[in-house]
């Protein structure tokens, strides 16, 4: 039975960290919000939300079906994936470390919704402007260059070469990695230019991951949504700089 | 050996969320960062962050070295202490599940923080006061009654009763979340007691888990920190209502 992933349909949002591994694996999936017949649609996403009868409900999109498994939140969904996937080292020191790299992605791609919703989520972008330039401000100057600093180190100390992040190999922590690369070229393009000449790793992690057959092919696809302004990276210039 | 917790001294923070789990177990802890003598206080603590020699960098505090192991990331050191300490279930499942339980608490965790830090995590709380009053009315209003209705109906829907979050036994999960109301009670004492109300089984659960022998014991001790407003949590009226 093929794996269902439920996420918003028209953005790329969290749901493409799990996309991406999916792909990369070349496993077989359904994205079900935006499929159409029997039993998808976005109406099937949100049956799982807010049924009762479904014991253990996810707090939000993306969330993962497996047969009688469900799991939200990005990080828990790829810690399930992982092994399953081939994405990620069989020990579990390696396998943690693995986790940890990406809940610290996780942290990024929270920092990077609030530069353009710093007050409120559910409120339009344009009701807060002034504080999302300031908060942007604050991203691109101390939070990002901080951040990469630390996956640019993660690189350089990986006892196996800096091709992967983990050992010798293609993880998902690799494949979220290159999405916050992407996105950040997106939304910043100015920043993270200037930011990513100063972590050469991870520049080259990004061009190693777009070159590999299945994500090429994918990324080529109509499966691959385009960025736009409804999503977590937004090409806003006055947040840029 | 014991297990060295690294935090911030000074602040319950983040370190909390495994403090209490290595309290409630009567593990044998150093708090690596509160501690004298040779090898502790907050150089030790600055040391793994800093060094180049350490081969898996934690980003940030917290953080637990388990002889060769360092793991960071508040959720992944639950994750890998878990087993060890009892305080999950040994099927996959309902650990994963535990784990994304715990997720969604650190995501309440930090929009709790963002409250007080809406534009800049490195300014004082004086510069972003406006900022902060909208967010927080945001929090209280939108976001706190739907986090807590989603607890609820996880302690509704465990198929073993709604003792626990996860099955009929303790884990870290219902730890973090008794920590989490502790700190809504202090940072927002009306808005917390409204919208408490309407969680009686989150209620019944904090109170419950305030009982635990040995989580009594702790709480009654100099060990643990007593909120204040360097923390995540802090009282400034003006952001409660």
């Amino acid at each position: 039975m093929p794996y269902q992933l439920h996420y918003w349909p028209g953005i790329q949002g969290r749901g493409e960290f799990v996309r991406l591994a999916l792909e990369a694996a070349g496993a077989d999936y359904v994205d079900v919000a935006r499929a159409e017949g029997p039993g998808q649609g976005i109406g099937a996403m949100m049956h799982v939300i807010e049924s009762a009868d479904v014991l253990q409900p996810p707090f939000a999109p993306p969330f993962l079906v497996d047969g009688k498994v469900i799991v939200g939140q990005t990080a828990a969904i790829l810690l399930y994936l992982g092994p399953r996937l081939g994405l990620v080292a069989k020990s579990e020191a390696q396998s943690l470390w693995t986790h940890q790299i990406q809940l610290t992605i996780a942290d990024v791609v929270a920092e990077v919704h609030d530069t353009h919703h710093p007050v409120a989520s559910g409120r339009y972008y344009e009701d807060q402007k002034p504080e999302a330039v300031a908060r942007a401000g604050e991203f691109r100057r101390e939070r990002l260059p901080k951040f990469l600093a630390w996956f640019e180190a993660v690189l350089a100390r990986n006892p196996k070469g800096s091709t992967f992040l983990v050992g010798a190999r293609l993880s998902y922590a690799d494949l979220s990695l290159f999405q916050l690369v992407e996105g950040l070229h997106y939304a910043f393009p100015k920043a993270a230019r200037r930011a990513l000449k100063k972590a050469p790793r991870v520049q080259a992690l990004h061009a190693h991951v777009a070159r590999h057959p299945r994500v090429a092919a994918y990324l080529a696809s109509e499966r691959r949504i385009a960025f736009n302004e409804d999503g977590i990276f937004r090409a806003y210039p006055e947040l840029d700089g």
